[in-house]
Parts: C-alpha cells; sequence; structure tokens
C-alpha cells in the first residue's frame, strides 16, 4: 500500500513564504469531489504517497531539513569517522563523554547492515542551544514554525509564542533531517503516536520500517521505536532514516540490554553513552524515567496491579538494589546539556503510571506527576523542549481531574497519554476501551495520545493491528478536535455529511478516514457499480429509503424562503397540494430521485 | 455457537424468595477461576448457553412467565380461532378494534410457516391497566420485579420505587411469556440494544432469528425486530417466540407497508391494528414518532442533513401530504389505552434527530423533545410505560447538555440513545465513533444505548459486524456503569487485572467479554500451551518483561508493614541487600518467577 495515494485522494502542497518555487512547501491529502470542489486534509504520510517521489528505503528519505539546519550556522559536523555504531559493539559512537561498550546482548547474532549513511552527525557549538525552545525565545520564527503554520493552518507568530511558553513542543533533532516538522499541544490538532518495534520473542527490521511506514500512511503523527531485541541500533537507524515523522526511544531499554538486563548494572554514564548514541542518529524525543523516586516506589506496593511501566520497574529496581536515588533524576541538568546539543525533546515518563482501574490517579502517579513537574522546569531553564507521559487505565469520571492536576503540577508543558483504558474487562478490544479514553482526554486538553491496539495486554501488534489502533485513535484526536472547536475540524464532517445527504457514494467513500473500508462494507451489501450512484440506502432498500421528503422539505423552504414556524402557514396549503399531485411517494425510480439516505436502520 | 456457554463459564442461577427450588431463578454467567474462587456476571443470553436445556427454534423458549401473568387475574385470553394472522393478508387477528387488512406488499412471496403457536394470546380485562407501571403504583412487587432485583442485586423495593417514579421501565408484554425480566433505567446497570431485521435487499428469518441468539450471546440486553422487508409478521413471530430478551419494534414500518409504500394512504386505523397486531404478538416495546409536529418539519429545512429518521421522514411526508397533524400525535391517548392493555412500553422516537455533527441539538430537535415530554405524562397518566429516544451525531461537547435537557423536558423518563456518534469522518468505524459518545452519554444518565455496527451509513450488518457492534456497546455500558460508581461494577474490573498481575492467563482470557478473541490474539504471538502459564508478557519476552521488582516491592511491604514513605527509611537498606544478593535481576527462569506483566509496549 505504500508509496501510493489513498484512493480517491491526491497529494498537494501549500507554499511558503517564498512562493510554489519555494524550498519550503507542505505536503497535504487533497480529496477532489464530483462537485468540483476539493477537501484538503492534513497528511502524514510523507512523500510515500507522493507518485512524484522515488523511494529507496537502502538510501533514506531526503534531507530536506539540512539547508534550514546549516543555515543557522550553531552546530557543528561530527568526525565521520567515529559513525561505527551498529549491534554490536553497543555504545555507539564514542563521543567525548562516551564510555566503553556495554557487555554483548544474550540475544546476540549478525546484525543487519545500515543504509548508506547519511553523512556526518551535528551536535551545537559549545555552550550554544540548539532547540526549538530557544529559537522561539529568542522570537526567531524558525523554517520548521513556518511549516508548522501552514500545515496548522496557523499564524507563525502563534506556533512561536506556543513553543516559547512550552505549550507546545516541536520535535526536531538536528540529526534526522528528513522529518516534516510537526508540533504538539494544546492549542494545536490533537496528535497520536503509534509504537512500533522489535522484541526477543517476534519481528524483524523491514517489519518495523513497513509499521513505520503503514502507521504514517493511516494518520500517525509521531512513532516510537520501542525495540528491546536484536538490532537495536541498526533497527532504529533505519527507521530514522525513512521516517518522515518524529522518531521517540526510550534509552533505558537499550541501555538495560547493555548491562545484559541486570538492572543493578545500569549507570549515569552507561545511560549517557546511549542517549549520545540516540541522540546522533537522530531520535526526536526520549522517554525519561526521572520521576521514579526511592521514596515512591513503596507507595506501589499495595496497589492492584503494582508497577506496569518497563522503564519504571526496571528504574524502581535499580533505585532498591542501590538504595539510592534515580540516577536519572540526580543527573537530570547534566541530560538537559545533552539534549539541548541536539534539540531532542524530553518526554518525561510516567513510570508509576495505573496499570489498572483501581489504580487510577493513586498517591504514587501524583507524586510521580509533581516531581514531573519541578523537571519540566529545570528542562525549561535549558532550553529544552518538554512534556509530559500521562497513563493508562482511569475510569471516565477521573480523566478529567488528571487533565487538571497535570496542566496545574507541569504548568502548562504538552500532556502525552497512553489511551487511557476506560475499563479492563475487554483484552482484544482494547483500542476501543481506551479510544473512549483517549477522545474524552484530547477534549479535555491532552495534546498528544498514544494509540492502543487490539493487540494490548496479549501480544505484538501486526500489520492489521497497527492499522486499527491508528483509526481508532484519529478518530479519537478528531473528535477531540471538534469538542475543542478548533478551527477548521468540522469543515471535514460536514463536507463528507453533505456527501452522503446527496447519495455522492463515491464521495463519501473518498473523504472517509478509511476508504478501502468504507467501500468494501457498501460493496458487501451493494456490489454493482450503479449502486455508487443510487439515491437509496442500502440499510433500506429503494422501496423504504426515508427521504425524498426531506429534499421536498428542503426545495419548498427553498423556494418559499421558509424554514421558520412562522412562515409555514402562509404556503403549507399549496405545499400538500403539489405532494399529494405527485403521488405522495416517499421514493422515486432511481433515475429520478434526488433523495437523502436514511442510513440507519435505527427507529 | 448459541447453545453452548462462552469458553471458561458455566451457567448458575440465583435463587429466588422460594428457595433454589423455586419458580425464580435468575441465570448468569459463572466464570470459575484458577485460585478456586469464581465470578458471577450478568448474562442476557438466555438458555441458549444453558447446557441442560434442549432449544426448538419451532417450538420457541419455554414460557416462563406465563404463571406469573396467570396468577394476577387481570387479563383474558383471546379467541384462539382469531390467531390467523400471517403475511399476507397482513392485519392480522381482527380485535374489536381491528380494521380491514391492507394491500398486499409489493414485495411478497409465499410466507414462512410460523413456529408452533404459543396458544391464545392475552389483553387486559376491559379497562384493567396490566403494566408493571401500574402494578409498582399500587406498590405491588411483582414477580418481574424480584427478578430484576435479583438480576441486579438491588433491592426488590428499590427497583418497584424506579418503576413507580417512571425513571425505569420493565418491558414485558404479556404476550412474550418467554423474556427474561430487565429493566432499564439511570439507576440500574447501563442496557444495551442491538438491531435486527431484514430489508427488501436482504436476509431471512432464519437469518434474524439466529442474529438475536447471537446478540444476546454477546450482551445485548433487548433486540428491535426492524425489518421493513416480506414476511414481517412472520420473522417477528420467530424472534419473539425464541428471544430471551424484550423485543422493540417501530410499528409505522409495517403499517407503510401495508399502505403500499404510500405515506398519504397511512392513517390511524391502519396504524392502530398494526400496533394491536404486534401488541397481541408480544412486542414488548415500540417505536412511536408522536413527536413530529407539522409545525416542526420546516425547522429541518437548513439542516445539512435534512431528517433522517424512517419513522420521522414517513410521519413528516403525512404531515405535508394531509396538511394535517400528526396521527400519532392526535391519537396518543387512544394508543396508550392500547399500550396498557398489554403492557407495551412507549419508545418516543425522536424522528427529527441530527443525522450529522452540523445538525446536533438544533431547534427541530428540541422543539420535538420538548413534545415527547408532554407525551410522557399522559402516557403516565394511563399507566403506561414510557423511555425516550435519542440522538444521533452529537459532538462531544454537546452530549451533556443533551442529556440534562431531556432529563428536564421529559421528567427523568429514561433514555434511549442512538450511540451518538462523536464525528462523522469515519464510515465503516461507526462502532468506535458511536461507542465514545455513548459512553459519555451513559455515563450522563442514559439508560440504554442503542448500538451502532461497522456496517452503520454503509451496508446490513452481518453476524460479525452485529458481534463487534455488541461488544463495543457493551464496552461503553461497562465504561459507564464504571464511571457512574454503579455497586459492584468494578468488581469485574479488578477480578481481570488481578489475574493479569498474577499472570494467571486463562483466568483473564475467561473474564474477558470475549474469551474467544482474547485467547486466539495471545495464541498468535504464543501459540505454545506452556505460555498460558508463562510469567511474562507477549509484549516483551521473557528477557524484557518488567516485573518481579513489582512482587519484591509487594512482598517487602507487606513483610515490614511498609506502603507508605514514612515507613521506607526503617527497612530499605535491609531490602537493598537482600536484592543485591538475590542477583538483582530484573526476569527469573520461567518456573520460579513470580511476576508482573508489562502488557504494554508504551514507556
Amino acid at each position: 500500500m505504500a508509496g501510493r495515494p489513498l484512493p480517491g485522494s491526491r497529494r498537494t502542497y501549500l507554499p511558503g513564504p517564498d512562493g510554489p518555487g519555494g524550498a519550503l512547501r507542505v505536503p497535504m491529502r487533497e480529496v477532489p469531489l464530483s462537485t468540483g470542489e476539493s477537501v484538503v486534509l492534513y497528511d502524514t504520510s510523507g512523500p510515500y504517497t507522493d507518485p512524484d517521489i522515488v523511494i529507496d528505503v537502502r538510501r533514506g528519505l531526503a534531507a530536506q531539513r539540512l539547508p534550514w539546519i546549516e543555515a543557522r550556522g550553531d552546530t557543528v559536523e561530527l568526525d565521520a569517522t567515529r559513525r561505527a555504531a551498529t549491534d554490536p559493539p553497543v555504545g555507539g559512537p564514542a563521543g567525548p563523554e562516551s564510555g566503553p561498550a556495554g557487555p554483548v546482548s544474550p540475544a546476540r547474532r549478525e546484525p543487519r547492515p545500515s543504509p548508506v549513511p547519511r553523512g556526518p552527525r551535528r551536535r551545537a557549538l559549545p555552550g550554544r542551544a540548539v532547540t526549538q525552545l530557544a529559537y522561539a525565545r529568542r522570537g526567531e520564527v524558525t523554517r520548521e514554525m513556518e511549516f508548522v503554520a501552514l500545515r496548522e493552518g496557523l499564524a507563525p507568530e502563534f506556533v512561536r509564542d506556543e513553543i516559547a511558553a512550552g505549550r507546545a513542543v516541536l520535535p526536531a533533532n538536528v540529526n534526522h533531517p528528513e522529518s516534516e516538522p510537526m508540533a504538539i499541544g494544546r492549542n494545536l490538532l490533537v496528535k497520536i503516536n503509534a509504537n512500533i518495534g522489535n522484541s526477543a520473542v517476534s519481528s524483524s527490521i523491514e517489519d518495523e520500517v513497513e509499521k513505520m511506514v503503514w502507521a504514517t500512511r493511516w494518520g500517525a503523527d509521531t512513532v516510537m521505536d520501542l525495540s528491546t531485541g536484536r538490532d537495536i541500533h541498526t533497527t532504529r537507524e533505519w527507521v530514522l532514516r525513512n521516517s518522515p515523522v518524529p522518531v521517540g526511544t526510550v534509552p533505558i531499554y537499550q541501555a538495560l540490554e547493555k548491562a545484559g538486563g541486570r538492572a543493578e548494572d545500569l549507570s549515569w554514564e552507561l545511560y549517557r553513552d546511549t542517549v549520545i548514541e540516540q541522540a546522533e542518529q537522530g531520535v526526536d524525543y526520549m522517554t525519561v524515567h526521572a520521576g521514579v523516586l526511592l521514596r515512591y516506589v513503596p507507595m506501589t506496593a499495595n496497589r492492584r496491579t503494582g508497577i506496569v511501566s518497563r522503564g519504571g520497574s526496571i528504574l524502581a529496581a535499580w533505585c532498591l538494589a542501590h538504595h539510592e536515588e534515580n540516577f536519572l533524576y540526580t543527573h537530570f541538568a547534566e541530560l538537559c546539556e545533552l539534549l539541548r546539543a541536539y534539540d531532542v525533546t524530553f518526554s518525561l515518563g510516567d513510570g508509576l503510571r495505573p496499570g489498572s482501574i483501581a489504580d487510577a490517579n493513586d498517591a504514587a502517579q501524583l507524586a510521580e506527576l509533581a516531581t514531573l513537574g519541578e523537571l519540566t522546569r529545570i528542562a525549561w531553564e535549558h532550553d529544552v523542549q518538554v512534556m509530559i507521559e500521562g497513563p493508562g487505565h482511569v475510569p471516565m469520571h477521573k480523566i478529567k481531574e488528571n487533565v487538571d492536576l497535570q496542566r496545574e503540577l507541569c504548568h502548562d508543558a504538552p500532556f502525552y497519554t497512553l489511551g487511557p483504558l476506560t475499563t479492563d474487562i475487554a483484552p482484544g478490544y482494547d483500542h476501543i476501551t481506551s479510544a473512549i479514553g483517549a477522545a474524552m482526554i484530547g477534549w479535555y486538553g491532552t495534546a498528544m495520545l498514544c494509540y492502543v491496539t487490539p493487540k494490548e495486554h496479549l501480544g505484538l501488534p501486526d500489520r492489521d493491528d497497527v492499522k486499527a489502533g491508528v483509526i481508532a485513535y484519529k478518530i479519537a484526536a478528531h473528535a477531540a478536535d471538534l469538542a475543542k472547536g478548533h478551527p477548521g475540524a468540522q469543515a471535514w464532517d460536514d463536507a463528507l455529511s453533505a456527501a452522503r445527504f446527496d447519495f455522492r457514494w463515491t464521495d463519501q467513500f473518498n473523504l472517509a478516514l478509511d476508504p478501502e473500508t468504507a467501500q468494501a462494507f457498501h460493496d458487501e451489501t451493494l456490489p454493482a457499480a450503479p449502486a455508487k450512484s443510487a439515491h437509496f440506502c442500502s440499510m433500506c432498500g429503494p422501496h423504504f429509503c426515508s427521504m425524498k421528503i426531506t429534499h421536498d422539505v428542503r426545495r419548498y423552504a427553498d423556494e418559499h424562503g421558509l424554514g421558520s414556524t412562522e412562515a409555514l402557514e402562509a404556503g403549507l396549503r399549496a405545499k400538500s397540494a403539489e405532494f399529494t399531485a405527485s403521488g405522495s411517494r416517499l421514493y422515486l425510480p432511481l433515475a429520478n430521485a434526488p433523495a437523502t439516505p436514511d442510513p440507519r436502520p435505527a427507529t
């Protein structure tokens, strides 16, 4: 599927400030309608849906942001000969801060080759902050901000203000120039993340790259590579070089691999070097569980489901083993210095998030949240962008409290939540149990929603699960945009509903979030091509379709300037006569029936 | 599938006031756990999941309520020789009020035979009200109310109070003695309805009976037979005789068939005779669009999607054709007299509900809602039970307003809504767009949720679509019960989460809303039987599963009476030493690792 636009859609580009020929252009999905109009939609699929662009995954995508980064003149190229990282030896390119490579992972075998290298990696000139936050605070509207403003239909200054205030982040590592800029914040469109990544039990590099392309085709705004098995470094390189969206990771996973799976063998140095390795590869945001403090760990003892965050449990284990404070907390300032040198955005992890309805909004979770608020201040002092991760499992009546507390404790830093699942009873359907919570938490102000697939709690998502999760979360995110009254959000709904009302079946399919499924479902009941122009609904058939009446009412009201109770009497008798003369039929032969569906079998 | 209990579940019965041997016993789904405990859940599947009961659809289910109805001595048997209704001639058994049979439907062919007749049908003795509302108001706790109280874990008097106040309905036609009593109200568990029914374009009698059994297997609390094609009467007879749940209909559909599809040929007499025919068959509740008033029709003229209710458009057509007020409104009192003679519950239809986000909560919808409130008062004066139907398509921020208005305008009569869909952009996934709205509106106080299937707007639901719709709505209803703090609702979530935490995989599958899908998904990633006792999560594999640490923390806290920050210092050093001595491994060989999953690939 990847490489072709969605059925009935075509790639279009919004011109930037330099005009159509300029360097900056924003890709969008255009849906031409049978009426001659067209609808232009936000598009996360990157070059893969532009038929004019030839994709070679071995070479990776074009580095469109490179000239913008170079033009800023605040980064330096790293010595290319140092780019020798692979699996193993892990630890990768030894930067000045780099320590010895860790032990070989037990899961070792021959690593896959990386794609053709992107050339030298960069980092900030000594002492410089190369973050979008630093630029925004200085009043600079970067190319990335211009791109985001066009993409969201907002003023560039508004985007800059949101980033400068810390209410929005624009994850854009200087070493991921292939990415198409996007921003995450409560005053922007709600975004969604799709998790990919292999594990010791399953999947390959090719699978993960394909999953990334597949997830962005259906609407993933970012992807997180959560690989924990073999070839972590190489898998990440393939994903980054081919990803049009920001890529996030959880460095503690790779660090633990380097420590042979022994939490007690983790160290700040080992973790730091892993962060450098990943920052030089181009990871745009990193989950850091710096809020799992030693004194919070016992608060989880009486929980129904204890600690369910992988990162959280790793750090809790380290704290207990050493009886020391979490090294991510004690070295947080150093970590900030590192991230600001590449513009890696913090995603402060909720290592103590609830893993069940019973544990929602408990003391452990809220204590950690307060600490994440402290850390947010410190990151901002270092000009590093920050977002805050959230739960998890939360019943509907506790969702708003969660968002309100996060906003207050974390000073309006963007909230990035997993679901939340609103019940625990439906394993196999957690894309639905969580889409309910995701839509609500998005409405309440959450900036990005991490998807959950139908395989949640049960197994590793395959291609179909990834699509099911992304679609469910696009629904949640868009429902939230509608409820927030985001400018322009409802135009999509209105265009689709108008097509439905007018029986423009093909327009309805093409405007759908998933045109293929919409048409396939219609074909199942009414396969014949003529049905695509049928003036009746497949639910009811030609005999029973409600409706011509609606058009009768409308036409009549138009003709007589009606549409109000007051004006009714004036012409209703005439209408009555006309309707009777017409045979008063609720339906007409297909040939000449202008009609509207009753799509619903309900009453 | 029908006829067998769900995997890992068994049928159990709660004894009634007369004890285990008594006539009244309430069927429940019992899930035995590997711990020796068991969880008992509400069960809508009827005799079809009791292996001790032999089902013969040609004979129908046992008439368990018949002795209760006869014992009340307020009904009279109708002359069996009058039971000649079939398709055609339609119009059915001519009661005293009966008029001539209508014309033959254009879609005619040989009718199917009905199942073995249930014997004579009943109606109230002249002047008697045989409704649960009348009994409740007189202070009588009926057998049906006792059944509901046991089923919901409530006091019989509480159930009686809710029904007497009109806050709950107990749909139980005297001619549907096969039904297992259930009640619908904001202070009871949230219920769901599944629509079935053939149409001119598709499906057969066998399909509809099978769909009914299938829908109740997965949790449908009621079904509506919305047949509009051939054999309407016979299909309904088969469904009723075999349905353990209340059956609802929309009589105007059959009336229009009798009128040859010509709305102007509809009349009160034709409609009345159809209601009698269906009431004598045993229909438990009927959708009546008596709120579609002549003066409201032009209010729909400027809508994005006009009138999308089939019933609403039929009556709007009639009003315009005759330039007269809706005959259901002008004859409403007569209709009340009819329904109270069989205890048919009103489901006052929202014929002017919005068909798109753009039309939500508009003047036409709210004007009709106010009229439904008036009609509620009239029905109550006649001792007839009433619920109110609601939309449809509503963005999240307008849902609560909708419920609050319904409650105020309709005097706390139970609200019964279709979804609502929270966005229009996802045809093919409207079970999800609407499960979001359904969960929220249920939390806000809606008593029953009418399901939406993935085929909504596109085609007729097949078996898989019916299951997908029912499961999505059981999720929404249970999430609402949790958010409302319904007593006992969370016990199910807690039991499943405890099983997950303890790696009791089979218990987790068996407790799931859909055990088959839960186990199938786990099998896909870890098919081997040993994996069902594996102390790791298939997401992460044995190497990476987060875990033992949570049990370490818990065991330690138990041993030392910890679990609070204060008590931590006392023993943490000892803990540190112990943990280090144990090798500080985050995982153990499967054999001896008590562990907790990190089911989630997320951070």
